[in-house]
């Protein structure tokens, strides 16, 4: 069993069944409400739930439990409902720290998350992972980790701040709440018996931990190799065929709603039209970011989507309580509200918004009627946590200058093509002009510059590249979220405002800016490994809207344009990409030339 | 994970995935039958199962992976549904060895047994269980042992032959293959801190085993308390309102059909007609005597009972697969037809009959069309658990002769009284004659004599009853089956006869007899331990045949005598009982005399 570093059953077994009896009062009784029973799958009226060190010891009549000292919640007319649970998703998408992300998502109703600290991994390896690990234990949010699998995502096409190895993914399942092996993303290599891949899992499963999965192909012989790995689960389908075929085959499916991702219409189509068996299905976020968190709500929010789509509400709950429990095999401690369970309750006014009025944890009321009753403990990051930025030189506007091989006054060269909405990229043509030996950019066929730098190693090192499809205009932008490597990305119409843009971000210590003419228009600044903020939700909301303004007045009209950059520099998703090594070919796991011929 | 004895997911992941991509050949292919799909609660029409290695590699279209080495079953018409589970069982009821169960079990579709050695726990301890647990894992079927929680049944009342400590808990669960506690019968025990009980529970809990249970009562208070310490299923359950209640409250539900437990009629209403989700519920069979094995079949004839009750029958099907695996937290290995999974497998061509024409076990046919077509490997006890008398002296008549404290020629004694087809007895008096100082039967209020007699430490300890309800006219029936101490029972009208057949069992080295005029009528040597026959099921079905015909004879009416008689030393039911030490009043949990007054 995981440690929960709360009470374990075991330690309150006597607490819990003294109280049952009726020899020992309740610490908190929520009285007269209507339960989500998410084994049964009905709602039971009139249900009271006694709670006590923590954990439910009685649900049903608990009259004979109440002592002076016991706080009684009227929960008339109001749902009792498990904690919801969060089976994948990447805390630092929300560029909250862990504290922050918890601040937010407990008052939507969510008490557990089983996060993939990717990206933070790509930063800092596994101490990175063990810092923001760290930081969730010590909150009312239940924060389990599955260690990253894919770290960095590619071997030859780029350097990221930090690899995991074998050996430290079996240090890392030694850990408390380490429950299993992140998304393992790189499933040809899965498929193929990449040593790596393989060794991972293999040190999962001997650690009896899950391996959790991420399988965006239509391809079904690949899929059967992939389960065939130990591979339980997928958190990538997008449709209803894959739906069907991954249930079918017992792969425990994770239906998706995040910002970026609405894959719930169309995959939840399994249960409402197909019918399905629903025991082996979740809903996950997977990415959120901080106005989805404030607009929406988080997991909540993903189970009212799969209500507004015809789910029964109780089953809708299942698939973000005791489902997930039982994959991670924790339905012991977690997912329901029945004796000896965590005591994880939430009161909600109506089933179909999934917006709880008052959040329990551990037996403690954490939030009520939209107001905190209890103070989040502070987590400090290391300095050079906060100080992720080695560049170790000025950049300059000679730096985002590429040179011709030619010396012809036009050259055709690869150009990444941005597709609006989407995560993939277009291998695109285009001709450009050549002003002293230098490429230029080309406004009129909305071809601008693009680079990438290296930021965790002090090198130096820059390539630069041409994108199409962003539409600015003048200035340029900066991240240093950058998945999944996380180097210093620049876009820009002006070489010198390139320079600005990432000299800027160096100097904040990273994170995301837009710059014009020498002036910073907007910036979120992501002191915490150059991914999350120090600030609370609010704030960054604030900054992000400032930021999402600054793109569409330097000219940008996409959606989300933010997200689409952020995954220019990610190599496993075709067709093309920049890394800090060059221009990548995605359909060859190559690096190519800019120029071409 | 447990070790399965056999080849573990990840060391044969690689064969597996190449069949799936087509770059190996299966072993055996099941073509274009119809899968029971225990995911998704479908039947899926033309589907092939491709096995290589004991373990499925890919469930579709498997023509990709054949080859001249490969094997081809048609299974057009037919149903694929996975080996059947039975999650909780004593082999000891079958009177069969391990080895002959498993070849009664295997031919009606049962590939994996989850048993509970409690019977000969009671009489060789740890050694017995282990002995069990050794013949299980050397078989096709796959045997997983619960490692029996209540031995002795009593502290006070009785000497059975062997106890097991918390220590010796402990160490069963760092065996291979033991998967869990037995199910824990000291429910009071549980529910007010017993600490032998609490440390067995958490002993197991800390081994990150499953806890299994047996909760008889209708006390609501107390099943939460029992729920509380961390027990986690239950089979005891004879109504729709207990089995509403335990499914509620996150009990696993086993449901119970067994030769003398009929629960399936009463409690699967909960299913057909309270609709309650199924995913927490299983079918078991508990006991089963030899003839309802060769009659009705073993777990198949549960799921049958399901279905005839109106279960949907791939719904039936999940109840004895994957419910059962997933409960166990084995289902990444059993209970489905999918990929990487232990290819136990059966054919059906009626779905309704569930009874499989053809048997595949780790990927071996090894039943087809009525016959074995594998050799089951012998297993050889020691000599010492087929010598289990330990009684050092030849019983006489004047041993079951009961002298009376007074001088009168009467006197009133408590009786223990029968109860037909049930486990209770009742508590009733009767007047007697006393002849020469000795209390007499009663042939006319159907009073005869009842004695137990200690066999396992050769105390030659002997305690003298009266019982009524078998209606016994004549000779004497003698058992080393006597839950749960398994003491020597005696009961008849003859105390020549008494002597005689304690004698005679004696030396055929324990089993069941029936005896008049100091001839055996008919006998079921039971060699190993006193409880199970060395000899074959078609054997012992016919030696218990000609065992009930001799009840008959000398007069008991009663539907399974036997049955009755073997519960009859059983001091945790009540209300009253025989054991060595005594008679046991079990309203009280005490010793009585048998005379009053």
């Amino acid at each position: 069993m995981t440690d929960m570093k709360r009470n374990k059953l075991t330690e309150v077994s006597r607490q819990l069944a003294n109280v049952a009896m009726g020899q020992a009062h309740a610490d908190l009784i929520i009285k007269n409400g209507i339960l989500v029973n998410v084994f049964s799958g009905e709602l039971v009226e009139q249900i009271d739930v006694a709670i006590v060190a923590g954990r439910i010891a009685l649900v049903g009549n608990a009259d004979h439990t109440i002592g002076e000292q016991t706080t009684v919640i009227d929960a008339a007319g109001r749902y009792i409902a498990p904690g919801l649970l969060d089976g994948h998703m990447h805390v630092e998408s929300t560029m909250l720290s862990v504290t922050e992300f918890a601040r937010a998502a407990l008052s939507t109703g969510t008490t557990g998350i089983f996060m993939d600290p990717h990206e933070i991994a790509n930063v800092f390896g596994s101490e990175g992972v063990r810092l923001m690990h760290e930081e969730g234990q010590q909150l009312p949010l239940k924060v389990f980790t599955t260690f990253p699998s894919c770290v960095p995502a590619t071997m030859d096409l780029e350097d990221a701040g930090a690899s995991l190895s074998v050996q430290d993914i079996r240090a890392g399942m030694q850990w408390n709440n380490v429950v299993g092996l992140g998304e393992v993303m790189n499933f040809p290599g899965v498929v193929f018996g990449d040593p790596q891949m393989c060794g991972e899992i293999e040190a999962t499963i001997e650690a009896g931990k899950t391996v959790t999965g991420h399988f965006p192909s239509d391809d079904d012989r690949m899929l059967q190799a992939y389960l065939n790995a130990g591979v339980t689960s997928d958190h990538e389908t997008v449709t209803r065929e894959q739906g069907l075929q991954k249930v079918r085959l017992g792969m425990h499916l994770m239906i998706r709603e995040g910002s970026a991702w609405h894959d719930v219409k169309e995959v939840i189509k399994i249960v409402t039209d197909d019918k399905v068996n629903t025991s082996n299905i979740s809903l996950v976020t997977d990415d959120v970011n901080p106005q989805t968190l404030v607009e929406l709500g988080h997991l909540n929010h993903v189970v009212r989507r799969a209500i507004e789509e015809g789910v029964d509400p109780v089953t809708a709950i299942q698939m973000a309580t005791i489902n997930v429990a039982r994959y991670f095999r924790m339905d012991q401690d977690l997912g329901s509200i029945a004796p000896g369970k965590c005591a994880d309750i939430l009161l909600i006014d109506d089933l179909h918004r999934v917006v709880p009025s008052t959040v329990i944890t551990d037996g403690q009321v954490i939030y009520d009627q939209g107001q905190y009753t209890v103070e989040l403990p502070k987590f400090v990051y290391p300095e050079h946590i906060l100080n992720s930025m080695n560049v170790k030189r000025e950049l300059t506007a000679d730096d985002f200058k590429l040179a011709s091989r030619g010396t012809a006054d036009k050259t055709e060269v690869n150009v990444i093509g941005a597709i609006e909405n989407s995560a993939r990229t277009e291998k695109r043509k285009a001709v450009l002009p050549v002003v002293d030996g230098i490429i230029q950019p080309d406004l009129q066929q909305d071809v601008i510059r693009l680079a990438c730098i290296e930021r965790h190693h002090g090198t130096g090192q820059i390539s630069n590249a041409f994108t199409h499809g962003f539409q600015i205009q003048s200035g340029a932008v900066a991240s240093t979220v950058a998945h999944d490597s996380h180097n210093l990305i620049v876009m820009g119409v002006s070489e010198e405002d390139m320079a600005f843009a990432a000299n800027e971000l160096v100097r904040i210590g990273g994170g995301t800016i837009v710059v014009r003419d020498g002036k910073v228009l907007a910036q979120v600044p992501l002191a915490i490994a150059g991914l999350m903020s120090e600030k609370s939700l609010q704030e960054v909301v604030q900054e992000v809207t400032q930021l999402d303004e600054a793109w569409k007045k330097i000219g940008c009209p996409l959606n989300a344009p933010f997200m689409t950059f952020s995954l220019i520099a990610l190599p496993v998703i075709p067709e093309i990409r920049i890394t800090n090594r060059g221009l990548a070919d995605v359909t060859q796991f190559k690096l190519i030339d800019v120029e071409i011929g």
